[in-house]
């Protein structure tokens, strides 16, 4: 049989067999979540409590019983059916989000961070290598290209996670976690990635960006008009490239920063 | 040429052309989020501020300019080069989740919830038809069982939304928005779409689950183990069936409830 004959009947079988085009479009969102709800998800974000290890300039959050505001008295189970809590924090508290107006006079505020970036390829760098021989070592342009030999170049439109395993020490030791300088970017990478790699949003597991406290980087990417996430958790457990990530947060009307929840979904 | 040639042809012409099972595997999650991205988002979440309405029995949140706790002095972009804000407020402020636990004694909370119910087939029920002749009108089974016959069985694992339009009262009228009774759900419909429909989770505009303040569909829904989603908004411009709904909320350790992020991909 010719080609053009397998060619023939392959088109034949698959119209025979292919829905038409309308109800293929009506359908491709739920296969894609077919695809999606079969993938392992990985949680990429700390609980938070009011012992959670907070940068030094800011306070302890303070949770106390929700109580009604005429008496004073706090609800509970027994007398009221139900129980909730005040919440007393910074904005900045656990794995959360920084928006460009964090940094930027004319920056956009949380509530106005278009919906479509929170749903992205997700790309994890490895910082661990390096810390073996430095263990404040910041990840460099040079890293970067070590990676992208190894991987494939950075597709545009990704949020790209900086993994330093200094998360671990989040529950276990918060006080080591706090510890400065931190492991985290190089100025440069955080520049080569949103200018010579189309990126859409960075993060990390550390409470700033930056290795030291100049804060060059975070200034340079929420001026630039990008989100940041930190304090993220568990980019051990994702590969290199191919997972997809979800990464949402409370629409704060002209927030300038909130806890965020960030999860991985496999490839 | 026979049906069966047609067969052996296609099935041919289709393993020359797929990739080999395993590099499928890793692409299906790239085809489902390239799928996603190619549609339209609609978010169903309210920003909220201090002057949010918010349920009688809490008070409003505060927001106050962020402060180095050693001076009580705020930090401003000027002088600091950043500006944040702290919060004080009841975790059931704007569009939220109620985890279990926030009327059950033995429930999860909110960080126990899994990540997989976070993204779900969305059901819109439309309770504003009815409200032509009767304002208050509570969803029905037999409301329920009319939009069945005409859009299919509701499919296990779904998250059901009820559309009141209460919502576009909420910045635009804030005292009415808290009017009572709500326009919410009938109790037999909520215990109906757990039991006879094993949806996952449900959600609605109003400040409560019930019409009344009996809290008879709150403390059944959350007794049972479900979350909820309150004060949602956009639910007329979403489809009665096909879209998806990402809804998350930040990782509160032993968490009541707290703002949540709920949006819908539509087909």
């Amino acid at each position: 049989m010719s080609r053009h004959w397998i060619l023939a009947a392959a088109v034949l079988a698959f119209s025979l067999a292919a829905p038409a085009p309308e109800a293929q479009a009506q359908n491709d969102l739920a296969q894609a979540l077919r695809i999606i709800q079969g993938k392992r998800f990985v949680d990429l974000t700390h609980a938070f409590g009011p012992d959670t290890p907070v940068w030094s300039g800011f306070g302890q959050a303070k949770f106390t019983p929700a109580y009604d505001p005429k008496d004073k008295r706090a609800y509970t189970l027994k007398d009221d059916g139900f129980r909730t809590t005040y919440y007393d924090m910074v904005g900045q508290y656990g794995t959360h989000v920084d928006p460009p107006a964090h940094f930027a006079e004319g920056g956009i505020t949380m509530d106005e961070i278009p919906l479509k970036q929170m749903i992205l390829p997700l790309i994890v760098l490895d910082n661990t290598p390096y810390q073996q021989k430095d263990e404040n070592h910041a990840f460099s342009v040079a890293d970067l290209k070590a990676w992208e030999q190894k991987h494939g170049r950075i597709p545009r439109g990704a949020f790209v996670a900086l993994r330093t395993d200094m998360s671990k020490d989040f529950d276990k030791n918060p006080e080591h976690f706090k510890r400065a300088p931190f492991r985290a970017w190089a100025f440069e990478t955080i520049k080569f990635l949103y200018e010579q790699r189309g990126v859409i949003a960075t993060g990390h597991e550390s409470l700033d960006t930056d290795t030291t406290d100049k804060m060059e980087s975070e200034t340079y990417l929420l001026q630039k008009g990008h989100y940041q996430i930190e304090v993220m958790t568990n980019l051990d457990k994702v590969p290199p490239k191919g997972a997809v990530i979800v990464v949402t947060w409370p629409k704060v009307k002209k927030g300038l920063g909130f806890p965020a929840r960030a999860f991985a979904i496999l490839p």
